[in-house]
């Protein structure tokens, strides 16, 4: 109610200062005439606080799970002994749940989403990759660093364990972190008379699909205003580097590393034989629209949310977005993607034979990984 | 012979001036609020000669091919005609053929690679993509630019016709050209003991590969330095956006937009049901050598030559190379690339079906291309 | 109404004595040392009428094409009138819509499809596949020869143009006709309790598939009672080698020819690399059912059509169908079914490179199909 | 030499007796409503000797491998102390190098390949999958029952561990036996005159494929003597179900159950993106030539082995061996295929995902297998 929001909302709270992200140096290269190219290096960032460091903290967790639940607890208790001058935020429901346990704890009126973006300094999320795609559809624009948290295997979105999070957090508030920029997309929809209709960040793709319809559906896609393909079928997915291990996997999709910089292209379930994923310029403009004889209908999905029938005579724009979301990440950026890769995806295991257990096996042993 | 070189070598020619390759402009967006994203326009290049314009050309053409002889003769006499001040280089086979016929060309001599790359201002090629990538092994360190010229059909590589070659040429020598620049990758072939032992730009694909050895190989892949994954098979691609059309795409491979910065790794037949391309950042190192326990052997391939036997423990190194290719291409990118999917690729034919006659297609015309 | 059906309807028909159906005889071998195998021909089977030759005929068209309705009205003046004593039945609505304009038209109860087992000798079939599909589920048992005409293109499920509708049927009525058989599958559901809850005859697939939901579902399949896999992702594809052409060529299947005696296995967008279609023997069982633990749910598309959803605890078995269908097709199957995967399915299209404008094109010209 | 051949050959064994080899009984159906189908039991085949049961048996090893050494010595062994009236022959080299050690051993001359058909009861195969295919090229007609024993992991072609050895023959040759019959292909090479050169039984698949030669070929492919498509890129190669999990699932191609009567023609890396695999009956004849265009050269590789150059206006004719291979199996052939899809080839792994930690897995544990 109202004598919630006077008490512990954000409203006292000043506007936050960004902190500075560097780009790392690139290792100086052991011979001009050996090294020609930097590796990877050159395109990592490094995160440092300005002056006094992170004045509030957002902490989003998964819903549903006593597991999380009690790791939210541990951890705003931790944080707010160790950083008293840290402002803890949470999201209204949690903030009502928990605000007679945990005292010291804000929240910001739902929908309120101007006042994240005014003073949040970072974020905590908790849970599953879901509740980190929550956390990008609550920043429209610039997005705070984001600190994610599993509940136990780590993941592509989510590379640090919570059983460690006091040395991590602290090493985020005091140090210098890692941060892994994933670019965004922006689907901007169109009615039939060109106006803007919405317009939605993109972490994962934008999917134009049949959904509850039960027949083909005929989607036309533009690449700067050429005709690129109409495709048949369940659909088609536009998606960024960070999508390519999600729904864009399934679909037959390339496994593309979140520093390159491109916008994915896959149909779902074409009916073609000759529809392979393209990868376009991440400076494109792709558009969407329902071919105009398509007797199909599509719905848009978003990160996997429903976003409403696309209708004949409506468009989608999708763009990079101007707003990527910078996500501190663990030391070993290349290592940690290898085995992500390995791991999580069980990429490339090979068969196992018996005659190979005859002379040393020519096949590599899974257990590499 | 001797005579020869002096009357007709490149020795009395300046070194020569570099062009001008300037980023085009992006276009003004047509509302801050509307489009937060510059399309295209940012990752297109435009040439225009400094000074008095171009000093030297060099000629490349595929043998064994009647009507490209006769392109060359006509092309040559036509510049000769033309712009008398342009030095004409052609390859010294080529030369000698024709030295008699054609009195005013030049030549340089067999293997004086750096020659080339002292005085040519521009390259023209006639024939195939084979003869284009033919120029790039010519130039392994700084490329001038390059006007590919097809016979017939338009391709990736190949976006003019010989028929249009007066306009196209005028525009290239005295007015204004749109440039894309293809990413090279540098291959590095390292001996036992870990000395260099060979260094060559790629501008398809290097591939290892079984080769002449009838059964699996088994190849291990770096991702700077660290393990990514072991692949048993007939091979592995580690190949451009260039390329993502060449050998890549027969084995699975996406279609890569020549504008994205990025290394593709496509496996050759693996023996694993969890294989699928990978899409690296631009500035990664690669490094692959055979497995030490691999019975089968392995030959490497640059662009399709044959390089050699890849011995136990040598290994290769792949990065980027800091020498593109920089093509004159047609003026529309986006849709030159998008006609080059769909005519020659075939790209998402759809399929033809009885019912789609009753009420109008639901599936889109093939003559649309 | 009543008096309809006492006037037109098929009660005083007397039931359908069922044609011969013989298996071709092997084209004598040209020499028994040259040729082991007999191709093709034993797989064939020709269809002749005993006695008399047919008594009654269903039409079954498309609905809402004025094209297809005067085809039908032409089609069913002219049996009339060449052949008067065969009756002609058409499905109720279309009946109600022409027995003024057609006074010798009949029909049969909407719902009473065992009096559709009793008397039609053949089925004509006038439309799209989706026509041909609605035939098969009118007969769950025994089906009678079909003649599928189209509209125009020609198809798999679709041999004969409308267009040569009176030397076809002549053929089919009077003399010896080629008969494709088509395997059919059988689903049945069985509750919680094991108790059968209905079972269907299936021509192209059924789909076990999120439908409406968001996320991702979890299908369990065993093959004989043995655990094959659990598939997490949109769904799970059980077809025919019919269907092989249909939604399971979208996801990624096999073109299987018609003649294979097999069960096809394919997964709609799984989160895992390694699926890849499985061919199963004829005579297996599948039994697939929604993971106890998956919090996606499931619904049953049989053929296209939505068969409701799929409940926890709930299973469907699929097993070889004994009461395949026999289409009458054109007399060169083998080249038939190659002309139909090139010009229908656009199968292996070459690209078209420029290179080979030059020499002599190593690459197949299209125009052959 | 002749000493050798006259004390320890065949020459005296009397002429072997066919053991008896049943379908057998499908089990009796559930209920007459309730199960239309047999499943599986109608297409296994048990294995029961006439008489006094098998005289001969023939061992066949992989060399140069201490393990399988050994492993040879204990069978002949124990097979020559519990079974004295069972001749044991080995092939040549075996003979030379073991027959002071193992008198009793018995031989067959180098390539005398009739006389192998004309004594041995059945086979013990000791190795991996090349020993396997070994065996099956030494029988080019009937096979006599094949006893595959692995070294160590059970495979699709290798049933048994040699650890079991002595059950596992006690019951082959006491009792009843599963039989899975895995049928093989005839590969007939004709030359320029129509000819026949030569005709050798397939076990995995027939290749045609560029081999030694760097650059693409071109092979069409006929159906019953109608063209079914040409094939650019690195190769074709048409196979077995047997040879579905050797490389034809490395070139994409789906996995067939062995019990499945098919062909499958997949593509080795095609210049198409619509080349997808084809199942055709077994029945078919497929013909496959170098296309007369065609500047790539191409090879014939018969189950891995080199079969020499398929020249210009040779071809290639291949069809259903009548002599499948009569492999003795485990008697649960459903439950030990499914398991070999998942241990070996590792099918369908689904994802890790952090997440799935949090609310009971909906992704199923690999562990199960
Ligand atoms: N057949 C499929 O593969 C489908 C996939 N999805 C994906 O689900 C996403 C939404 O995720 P949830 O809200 O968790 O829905 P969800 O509960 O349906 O789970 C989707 C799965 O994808 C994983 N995932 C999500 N983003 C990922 C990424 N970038 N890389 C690797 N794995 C990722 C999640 O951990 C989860 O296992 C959508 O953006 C879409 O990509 C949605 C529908 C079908
Ligand atoms: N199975 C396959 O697809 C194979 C492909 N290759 C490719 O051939 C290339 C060498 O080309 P050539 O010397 O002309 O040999 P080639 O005479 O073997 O022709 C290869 C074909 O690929 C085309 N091609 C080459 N580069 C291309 C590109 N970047 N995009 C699209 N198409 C392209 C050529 O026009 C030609 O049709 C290699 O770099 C490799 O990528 C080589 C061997 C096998
Ligand atoms: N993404 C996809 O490819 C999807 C395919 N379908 C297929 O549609 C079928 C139902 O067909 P309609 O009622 O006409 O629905 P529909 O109007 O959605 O059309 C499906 C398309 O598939 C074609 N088709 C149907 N059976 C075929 C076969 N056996 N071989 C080749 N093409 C075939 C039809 O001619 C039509 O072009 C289902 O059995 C399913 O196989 C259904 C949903 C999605
Ligand atoms: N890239 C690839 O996948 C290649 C595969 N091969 C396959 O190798 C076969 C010859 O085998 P080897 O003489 O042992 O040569 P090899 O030593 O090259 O081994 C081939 C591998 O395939 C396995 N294999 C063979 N037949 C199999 C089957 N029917 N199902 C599952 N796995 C099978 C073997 O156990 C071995 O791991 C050929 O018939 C061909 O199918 C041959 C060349 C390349």
């Amino acid at each position: 109610g109202l004598g919630l929001r006077t008490i512990a909302t954000t409203t006292d709270i000043a506007t936050k200062t960004l902190p500075q992200i560097n780009r790392r140096r690139p290792r100086p290269s052991e011979s001009a005439e050996e090294s020609w190219v930097d590796s990877e290096s050159d395109q990592q960032y490094s995160l440092r606080w300005q002056g006094t460091g992170p004045q509030t903290v957002l902490l989003v967790k998964k819903s549903d799970s006593a597991a999380v639940d009690s790791a939210m607890v541990s951890i705003t208790r931790w944080l707010h002994a160790t950083y008293p001058q840290i402002n803890i935020v949470l999201e209204p429901l949690v903030f009502t749940q928990y605000a007679g346990q945990l005292p010291f704890i804000r929240t910001i009126a739902a929908g309120d989403h101007s006042e994240y973006s005014r003073v949040v300094d970072f974020v905590i999320t908790l849970g599953g990759d879901g509740t980190f795609l929550h956390v990008s559809s609550l920043f429209q624009r610039e997005v705070p660093p984001i600190v994610p948290f599993s509940m136990g295997t780590l993941g592509f979105l989510l590379p640090f364990n919570v059983a460690d999070f006091q040395p991590q957090l602290r090493n985020v508030i005091e140090g210098t972190s890692t941060v892994l920029p994933r670019m965004r997309l922006t689907y901007a929809k169109r009615l039939g008379d060109g106006s803007l209709d919405s317009r939605v960040n993109v972490t994962n793709e934008a999917c134009i699909h049949r959904g509850t319809y039960p027949h083909l559906t005929t989607i036309s896609c533009y690449l700067n205003g050429h005709l690129l393909t109409t495709s048949v079928g369940d659909g088609i997915i536009v998606g960024t580097p960070t999508g390519s291990t999600a729904y864009s996997l399934s679909a037959g999709g390339p496994i593309v590393h979140p520093l390159v910089s491109s916008i994915v292209v896959a149909p779902v379930c074409p009916r073609s034989l000759s529809f392979r994923p393209l990868m376009l310029p991440s400076s494109s403009r792709v558009t969407l629209l329902v071919h105009p004889k398509s007797r199909g209908r599509a719905t848009a999905y978003i990160d996997g949310r429903d976003c409403g029938e696309l209708k004949h005579g409506e468009c989608v724009e999708i763009t990079q977005s101007p707003y990527p979301l910078m996500c501190v990440n663990r030391d070993d950026l290349a290592a940690g993607w290898a085995q992500d890769i390995n791991q999580l995806l069980k990429f490339n295991r090979t068969f196992s034979y018996p005659h190979d257990s005859l002379y040393g096996s020519h096949i590599p042993d899974d257990d590499d990984y």
